[in-house]
């Protein structure tokens, strides 16, 4: 029996990961942590009975505390909950799937509790790469991504560790937008960018998806997962997202992962890894499907892109920076506060005036975070 | 210093192993072997310096002899010249790229002599894949394949040799005459099926890629190679071959390897797995590869694959027949003494034919060849 504690159960990938354990037999939830759903949260902990459950508000802890006491688990709140779910003895595997920077401590926490890291959280690794990398390796935990893209990335690698990578081929559906000048996206409202073509997603990464900003995070994701160079990522448009991503060996030889567009594949790949199980749902149909095709990506108009590009080769604390901005801006905009335009326009804008630390410890990761915060805070 | 030998040296796969090995500079050549090409073969024994050249003739060799009477090289003729060739002490790696049924015997020979096999003929697993497969795994060998396809099914595997394979789905470009009718193709003359639109290789395959019987054999070979039933191998046709093949887990997961189409890479990889090295040549480039198409194979009208199927399906000698039927009948057409459609009428005639024996040795194998081609004789 492996098992697992979640961070982030509530969310799209938190739920998906407990359908892959609903049709296996195998895998005990122990811990669970969500932020204030507490209404599937109780449903989640009814039906897998994990002996923790955390919450991040500590009135809907209590809330909840109450709503539970007929069941043996403890419910606990804010950082300190989050952090003894992350560690909690019997986890095995932790799946970190909340969003935002609010992942790392107990990412941190977890490696060193010995835990195997299955990575859903973004920020991890695009603000935090060069302290969490050193710390799987030194403390020998394995992290398995969760993202499409890298769990694609990674079953392309399965069996080639030695081998050197000469280019990894990043592919992106363009988002709903894909085609569109700049002009003709001025208008764009919440509502429109909220229709992702092939994947149902939360709604941040939906609007991610669509300004292109996701894919740039996923190359600084890649960047450091497979430790390559930022210019060795490549981002291959392909609007089907049916091959989910490619590696080029030094021979030329190009190994890609394709696949109908379904979050739990990757998932259950990465709490089984390296065994591969049975997954119900839709297959690849070469009958029907008569083509894949390909287009360059446009950084011109997709000016979020090329801006994660420029925040990867800079490094130290410029993707916290990159990042803040654009979660700010991202909400500033689903709140309807600033235009579709504008997202870019605001993370060009932090970038640029950012106070630049090329080492940053933790601390000036999150202090970054607060002051980029408050540079958008005090302007939109 | 890995040391091989190849049978076959002087036709296209052979020609290009000894230009990976001058690519490379820990790869020995020890033992060649040709047909009757013997100023190509002084031409390598000078370069390559192997200790043991044989050829086909009798009459070549003795000539050959003479010809390099100034280098340490002994020549030796015939099917004992070939099966000395294939079981030299010092090879390690034997490269199998004769054509046709005359590669069996060495290659067993070679498997009981402890070598690896990269194998390069098609006959040997088509027709003895009962034989070859318990051989291979009673005496620890590799079976490493050369084909294109083959290779790239073998590349996807990679890692994954405790998943279960839920389908193959095999590559094929459908070769020049996709898209007709067997009425279009009646009058289809040799010089036109010698036109093959991605890939260079001998005349006898290349009439074959035009049939689709290629893909046929292919399908026996996969079967063999990678322990599935014929049905769970799919063609797909990909007319611009830029996929080499795909192989679909039971998660869903499909990997493919793609490349450009250059046989040197199946080859280097087969004499230096698993380790990938550096090959000079074009890269394939996603921003000008617009897209890839796929097409359901037409078995109507490219009755070769048809007829492979229920060969490989039949199983015991029936793929022999098959096989047999084919070579016969591409030699008549070759020669101008068939049109281009008799090809399959042939290949279906002498299954209709033949006697079945369900579980052949060798020698009924080799008999079975030689009854097929009689019958052919005796009717065309």
């Amino acid at each position: 029996m492996k098992k697992i504690g979640i961070l982030g159960s509530t969310g799209s990938i938190g739920t998906q990961t407990l359908e892959v354990v609903r049709n296996n037999r195998d895998i005990q939830v122990t811990a669970l942590a969500a932020g204030s759903n507490i209404d599937l949260l109780e449903q989640q902990i009814r039906e897998f009975k994990p002996g923790l459950a955390a919450v991040w508000s500590k009135e809907k802890a209590d809330d909840l505390r109450i709503r539970v006491r007929d069941l043996p688990v403890r419910v606990v709140s804010g950082m300190n909950g989050l952090m003894e779910a992350a560690t909690k003895g019997d986890v095995q595997i932790l799946v970190t799937a909340v969003v935002g920077m609010i992942g790392i401590r107990p990412t941190i926490a977890a490696i060193k509790a010995g835990k195997d890291i299955a990575l859903a959280n973004k920020e991890t690794l695009v603000t935090a790469g060069h302290i969490i990398m050193p710390l799987i390796r030194s403390y020998h935990v394995r992290l398995l991504p969760v993202d499409s893209e890298h769990s694609a990335i990674f079953q392309c690698l399965n069996g080639e560790r030695e081998n050197r990578i000469s280019r990894i081929l990043l592919t992106a559906s363009g988002g709903p937008f894909r085609g569109k000048t700049r002009e003709e996206m001025k208008d764009i409202q919440v509502e429109d960018a909220l229709k992702h073509p092939n994947w149902s997603m939360g709604r941040k990464i939906t609007i991610d998806s669509s300004t292109m900003v996701n894919k740039g995070l996923e190359v600084m994701e890649a960047h450091w997962l497979f430790d390559v160079s930022m210019d060795e990522v490549e981002v291959v448009v392909q609007p089907q997202s049916i091959i989910h991503s490619m590696v080029e060996f030094e021979d030329g030889a190009v190994i890609a992962q394709l696949g109908t567009p379904d979050m739990k594949l990757p998932i259950q790949y990465a709490l089984y890894y390296p065994q591969r199980r049975y997954l119900p749902g839709e297959r690849l149909d070469f009958s029907k499907l008569t083509e894949i095709r390909f287009e360059k990506p446009d950084l011109e108009n997709f000016r979020g892109l090329a801006l994660a590009y420029e925040a990867g080769r800079t490094g130290g604390s410029m993707p916290t920076a990159f990042n803040a901005a654009n979660e700010k801006a991202v909400s500033l905009f689903l709140n309807r506060r600033i235009s579709y335009l504008e997202i870019t326009d605001i993370i060009e804008g932090a970038m640029r005036e950012h106070r630049f630390i090329s080492d940053p410890g933790l601390e000036e990761i999150l202090e970054t975070e607060q002051e980029v915060y408050q540079y958008i805070e005090s302007r939109w």
